[in-house]
């Protein structure tokens, strides 16, 4: 399955080459960035989004920088790291809530510091970063890889799930995260169906996941957000399951709006809640969800549907792009090193301390 | 504030006007009802909605069936009388959710039945046809007129209100239920803002609230679904208002789809929500709401906005468009006969009582 796909974010010619999602699902269109420039405005506007795709491209954005780089005779690499940290503030500013994002630049700086100290030219750590930034993006893939098989382990056979926005292969460099799992259940043929949510504002669920999972065929219906609770209610949801852009230490969810209202409903009705995510989202560095970011969209997001008006002229709006879920809500957090239980604030340390001990494993090889 | 509305429902030049909500709020169309059919097309395809005000067009619409009979020679009354009965059900059958269309159209059955064997021609029981849907239309108003002012009466002043669907003078021949308690409050100068849930998949939220609420100066913001769990979760949210389509003796709610979740999710957060109703909108036949039907409307509601497609062509779509909230998660239920307060069984039932003793008693005069 995975090798019909095109992935959304990909290496190619020497530029990074994105699926415009906004114009998904009526027209399947590329854009090539070929400056930081072109990768902020990719990200700001949301032609690439999705918190692990948006770190990939994030990197692939100073593998760019560095890529652009005059590496003339007297140019040093000092000189470089300067324009490479300049590209990760002007990257990082694009979308302030996805930790992923500022996770892969810093990962990408991080090396590059390490290795301007030995040997090598200019020119050797310019392609030095486009290695970095390529590792990322396989790593992704093969995160969602696990992911994907830790989750699939909790999902019944024949079980409807209920999933928000798009956290699929257009949501990662590949495969995906909740969809990842999904996948994972229909490819070891567990007879899975999914309820879509459509996700307003910015209908990722509609455009996106639908297009995903119908090409996939997985069997799926879309429903208007508002349904969801009236299949809670009547017993046709089995589990829920949705990404994040951010995990706090204690399990609390940053995810796209409309989560906290899905995961409190489930709750009251029983219903396993689970979000998933590679380590790389979870952010200890935030003790609970309520100091992280949110951030605000314009008003046409929510008064025009693909430049279509729907509210009248000058309605006042107000558009969060992120709500925030009391870990209390979340049956658990599905990673790449497990199903992490409650307690979070130990689950989550751990799952984190397991990654970076791997990732060190892999360097060392 | 009142007499610059153009009604919803009205009665003008021997014809029913309606307001086309269809094509709202980017234009304003009047659309005008000769026959029975077009009546029933009308309540179908929502070119008039909200629960009251189909009462009112279906009350119409057999004032129109009664004035189209062809009051010849030899026809009788009972010839009369099967045809205004054969058009209450080519009407009621428009919508199956919303109680008040059959309660009003059996109202105007009964009383050309009580009618029918005093004195009179053909000729004057067609006259009273319209006098009958007329009185309808204007107990409506009066109705939510005093709704509005219980409403009011437990909203705190600088209330944040949020508010699911269109429930205005839109909703209803005029002033509205909950959006009258809003009007009601913001005449009484008590300083209201409201969050308008944009209220998909037919956005009559932003289509038609915001619409209202902006041409009387109401401060509001329009919202996605979504961010209602947001704003409550952040303390921006004081009280929650909606209509209703039908109420059980028990006090379930069913209202428009999202209703459920936005109550259970307040009732989570400790905001108090209110179901502001007539007491034709409670069905005493139904114990509790479980078995209240439930309309499926097209999957392009869901699939396009305003002609525009937004998810993949094929796509399969399940769009209830109501759904049930059931009592335990109001705090009252709000009529014309006051606010009715747990346990619903005895006061939605003495609600009820006296709304139709206080119809005995008008009608002696």
């Amino acid at each position: 399955m995975a090798t019909k796909r095109m992935p959304s974010v990909l290496w190619t010619n020497g530029g990074l080459q994105l699926i415009d999602q906004r114009k998904l699902p009526t027209e399947l269109v590329l854009m090539r960035c070929e400056t930081v420039a072109d990768v902020t405005h990719a990200i700001k506007d949301m032609v690439v989004r999705g918190a692990p795709a948006i770190g990939a491209a994030g990197a692939f954005g100073l593998a760019i920088a560095a890529k652009n780089f005059p590496a003339i005779e007297h140019s040093t690499k000092e000189e470089l790291m300067k324009v490479v940290e300049q590209a990760k503030t002007m990257i990082d500013a694009a979308r302030p809530t996805a930790v992923n994002l500022m996770w892969a630049t810093e990962c990408v700086v991080k090396k590059l510091r390490d290795r301007m100290h030995t040997e090598g030219s200019v020119a050797d750590l310019i392609e030095y970063t486009l290695l970095v930034a390529q590792a990322l993006a396989e790593e992704d893939v093969a995160i969602n890889k696990r992911l994907s098989e830790f989750g699939a382990a909790i999902v019944p056979t024949g079980a409807n799930i209920l999933h928000h926005c798009n956290t699929g292969a257009l949501a990662t460099v590949d495969i995906g995260t909740a969809i990842g799992v999904i996948y994972e259940c229909h490819a070891q043929g567990k007879n899975v169906h999914v309820w879509v949510d459509e996700t307003r504002p910015r209908l990722q669920g509609a455009r996106l996941s639908a297009w995903e999972l119908m090409r996939e065929g997985v069997p799926m219906h879309l429903i208007a957000d508002n349904a969801a609770g009236y299949l809670m209610l009547t017993g046709k949801v089995d589990v829920v399951l949705f990404g994040a852009d951010r995990v706090a230490a204690n399990g609390d969810v940053v995810n796209k709006i409309g989560t906290y209202k899905l995961a409190v409903v489930a709750h009251e009705n029983k219903i396993p809640v689970y979000a998933c995510v590679p380590t790389s989202t979870i952010d200890l560095s935030f003790v609970d969800g309520k100091d992280i970011p949110i951030e605000e969209r314009s008003a046409d997001e929510v008064a025009c549907i693909r430049g279509v008006r729907i509210a009248p002229e000058g309605c006042p709006v107000f558009n969060p792009a992120f709500d925030i879920t009391p870990h209390r809500y979340l049956t658990g957090i599905i990673t790449e090193e497990g199903v992490c239980s409650p307690p979070f604030d130990q689950s989550l340390a751990k799952a984190v301390a397991a990654a970076k001990q791997r990732r060190a494993r892999s360097e060392k090889l």
